[in-house]
């Protein structure tokens, strides 16, 4: 590297430890010491020439991808922008104010930023999902750079992630590993022992790099080797000092996310001498590359299931899947080693090079389609209801990055029967009821599930589809239409004298209890309310006025569910709202014995029908 | 290994096989093949001398512990204590019906599981938490096997696991894995590249040892080594075959989790040869020892807080820790390395024998916590509330498992402020009610939360206590009592035109509404429901009989949250519940900043008070 190159290099490195320096002294808080620790590493990346970014088209296709997974170094990431002449000092001052894009952690507000991160542990697995976006669906030569913490590689996630990585050989995926030795409290658990990271994450099947993170000729020798590797993912392991470039915080404890007071800020930026503020750092622009363009757009085919044979709304998601790809052309599949009981095979078999073998690892799965979503996909993933539950996190922080994912969780509730609670997701629906703007829908025959399927794929955002393990009949015919926000009245007279409102599974055993009720005069209305998130209140508020009593019934823990769902929107009306859910420790069983001890079956419906008229 | 005595063990492993195939075929469903796979190194375990149990006093203290992480081979499982005479044939037919304690994953409802299992890669830290308490608490020599498969090590909770017991050298601890390459819908990673894994679980700091898991003489030398490895767990890496011993299944695809059919069953009975019915295998006994005694009980100190002095309820958690100690010498601490932030830290410098540095591994983190719950300690767990998000499967499979563990979530809801939404917990009330028989508490002040922790570790259960970031005033005096289920009545008036209900930081906003509304003449009712689930349904009846108006308020999203909870108790009362949630996706600001915004200010509650009334 030319000594002049290394100079500027070092410039613009000062420079942004100034940026950091003083947009969070303004701010009174924020993590310059984490930020200061790979100046240097990022320093080189953006500006050394490897990393190649179009810095007037972010969304370019081909533009390299650069995640914080250490988002709480979002100083170091503004102030990089800052140093290439995206942000001005003023606006840097506004760091961590109310309305300013530079939030605490790096948010979408922030035009640069790819995903939202401050949750450790899950920038590589959305690093995975851009990479194997880019080599297996885009085909496209850019690159993605993750730049991780060393406490952070204590999460699960990280392993899992870096299994994948490895598996499906992401050359095009380089993470940046800062070990700056302490963590929040104190001591990582490793130290600066750099070997002991070397040896767990080349026995995972990557290159590794040692570097001294803060020597730049030694940086930049090691992203021009990372580039050059052929059939691994890298990792540049940097023996980094916490607080870089300030000597009474370097290498101390008690400095994690604390920001140097104004006279701390005066002494700490003499210690950086003279700062040329003129300078800008040039960014290389990528090739000029767009992805083979989807062939053209198809209309899906017609939904087809004859009437009298009865079909489990889990292979209907495989055949609504492999039924709208032709409308539908960005939609990848990933599961978690589940696909011949979710029947995302179906998918699989079809379109072989659109769908990924996640393996039994559902945080880095959900993060890589976060990754495949930022990159335009439209990503389906798919395993047990119950095991989404083990990528809450990922899930949560999603949320905060515009995505557009669809989760198909299957094998629902106690009706999955033998298997017992371990595989029975109860908690399912509350927990993507609780994300922002989510939609959850419960569909309870095969059709409905395929016209959900393709109103998920056309809704932009976050889509939970729980679907039923066993067969349930087929209740609607081809041509009937599904809203996200709809429901059906499938039972109605002017007698009726209560209203059961089920989904999915207990869609059918509110009908079952209609016909038991009918033989003792009793009419009821029955509501499939298969949009769970949003919820259709208006034929909610009607059925409450037409019938004082309503039952409520769901193959789910009460809490969170469906029952509360509907008391929230009816709150005030003086209809009296009963619930029925999973109340007992659920077991082993047939589903129909455990529908019943559970209270949730249609003999349990009928009785408190009658209960309560 | 004499002759005589490996004689018997085949013998007994072909007993095991034989009720594995026979419980199977007579519940028309199981896993056979992932049973069969293990049966060696199981009957090894438990009848080659190496496992130490009173099988007449399954709860003896120091008893070996075994976990089936895989659960799924249950049929093992239980064929293995059949072996041992603890499970008659006939029960054995009972596998998986209703009612059964023989369920389709191993559940408490059986006398020998440790802990409930079924969602994979669980089991290891379950046996941490084991491990954990028997070297540093009861300091006993009690060992812990975990009974791995293949497919599960794809879990990044196996990382997280691998990492802390290699750190705390858990010599006592041994994993078994079953290398039997066929995962649930075809080969694993890894399939049966035994080196993959050495390479990768030895590069985490564990003792490896390679065996042929059909070969008794290699098993049980490889047992005899795992007990004499002085300072690092061991991971007994076996290569064996799925459906070993049934020739029409071995190694074959497309026989995970399938029962054979009745005459498939016999056919593979005959290729068993001839079966011992009578044989029983002893299990060695362990010396009869005891933890040391925990020093007389000793009630817990005053509370005591200056009324004019703010303190956040986080900080009063570790006040509170180390003042019920002496009453509660069981208590445990683990904090996922934000102890410095949870204010589990004061404890830690109290009491550094009874804390425990998990790192940021939140998954390990609740498993070791059940593990030490299993073993009669009272886990407190400690991480920002958001983090809690990362271990929901295990917080779920817990509930299945009578755990004793109790959660504290710092840093809830928007009121932290700066730092963003990442670290925001919003989802947590909805997450931990979602559990059966969970309690989950929210104290706005630091003598409720200190009462609170002691009712907390009074109650056996889980429970879930809420703490806040910032500092907030002390509402209570120290003789004040709280109780699970109750709530407070802070402002009461026969004039009270509305009710507004608090937990937690909005507790704070409804008493400064209170006081604006004051000014307008407009007399407001303020309840604190410091218990959020169970909740105080008769006082909040009565609220709503008094007062027509009710609007609750909380910082955290919607679903699944406080005012939910709220409509779903008064569902059919003709109050008219108001709920004021965070609604819009937070940003960073100042934490008045945020409480406006997202209308849950006291100025925004005055508001709906006017508008509602």
């Amino acid at each position: 590297m030319a000594g002049k190159k290394i100079e500027l290099l070092k410039k613009l490195a000062a420079l942004i430890r100034y940026y950091i320096l003083v947009s969070t002294t303004e701010a009174g808080s924020g993590h310059p010491s984490s930020s200061l620790s790979a100046t240097e590493l990022m320093a080189c990346l953006l500006f050394g020439g490897v990393f190649r970014f179009d810095i007037d088209h972010p969304k370019r296709p081909n533009n390299d991808r650069l995640i914080f997974s250490k988002g709480h170094a979002s100083p170091l990431f503004y102030a990089l922008w800052a140093a290439a002449g995206e942000v001005s000092e003023s606006e840097l001052m506004t760091y961590r104010k109310f309305g300013s894009p530079l939030e605490g952690h790096p948010s979408i507000a922030f035009p640069y930023t790819e995903a939202a991160t401050g949750s450790l542990g899950q920038g590589l697995s959305i690093g995975v999902g851009m990479a194997l976006n880019a080599k297996y669906i885009d085909r496209l030569p850019y690159r993605t750079y993750v730049l991780l913490g060393d406490s952070e590689m204590a999460e699960g996630s990280q392993w899992e992630s870096m299994q994948i990585a490895a598996h499906y050989r992401l050359n095009n995926l380089v993470g940046i590993l800062d070990v700056n030795r302490l963590g929040q409290r104190g001591e990582t658990m490793y130290g600066w022992d750099l070997e002991a990271y070397r040896k767990r994450i080349s026995s995972f099947g990557w290159k590794t790099i040692l570097v001294d993170g803060h020597s730049i000729p030694e940086i930049h020798a090691a992203y021009r080797q990372a580039v050059k590797v052929a059939d691994q993912p890298v990792m540049m392991i940097a023996r980094t000092i916490k607080g870089k470039g300030v000597s009474f915080i370097e290498d101390k404890d008690g400095w994690h996310g604390k920001a140097l007071k104004k006279e701390e800020c005066e002494r700490a930026l003499q210690e950086l001498g003279e700062i040329d503020k003129s300078l800008r750092g040039d960014i290389a622009l990528p090739q000029d590359l767009v992805p083979k363009e989807p062939i053209s757009l198809q209309p899906p085919k017609k939904v087809d299931y004859p009437m009298d044979k009865p079909v489990a709304t889990r292979k209907a998601y495989g055949n609504g899947l492999i039924r709208i790809f032709p409308q539908f052309p960005n939609i990848v599949s990933l599961d978690g080693e589940v696909s011949n009981s979710t029947y995302a095979e179906i998918f699989k078999e079809a379109h072989p090079d659109r769908f990924f073998e996640m393996y039994i690892a559902e945080q880095n799965m959900v993060g890589a389609a976060l990754g495949f979503s930022i990159r335009g996909k439209i990503p389906f993933v798919s395993t047990f209801a119950a095991f989404f539950t083990r990528a809450f996190d990922q899930i949560r922080m999603s949320q905060y990055s515009d995505p557009n994912i669809k989760f198909i969780g299957s094998h629902a509730g106690v009706s999955i029967g033998e298997d017992g609670p371990s595989q029975m997701g109860l908690e399912d629906i509350a927990m993507f009821r609780a994300i922002l703007d989510s939609v959850v829908l419960y569909p309870c025959d095969a059709v409905s599930t395929e016209k959900l399927v393709e109103e998920a794929a056309k809704h932009h955002g976050m889509v939970y589809l729980r679907t039923t393990r066993k067969e349930t009949p087929i209740l609607y015919r081809p041509e009937e239409n599904f809203t996200i926000g709809g429901s059906k009245v499938l039972r109605e007279s002017e007698k009726d004298r209560a209203t059961v409102i089920g989904a999915g599974i207990t869609v059918h055993e509110a009908l079952g209890a209609y016909e038991i009720l009918k033989k003792e005069s009793v009419p009821i209305r029955v509501i499939d309310l298969y949009s769970i998130k949003p919820m259709d209140e208006k034929t909610l508020r009607q059925v409450a006025s037409a019938t004082r009593s309503i039952v409520t019934v769901e193959d789910h823990y009460g809490e969170g569910g469906i029952g509360e769902a509907v008391k929230g929107v009816l709150a005030g009306s003086p209809a009296v709202v009963h619930s029925l859910c999973v109340k007992k420790k659920p077991k082993s069983g047939k589903p129909d014995e455990l529908l019943d001890y559970e209270e949730i079956s249609r003999n349990a419906i009928a009785e408190k029908v009658k209960q309560l008229i």
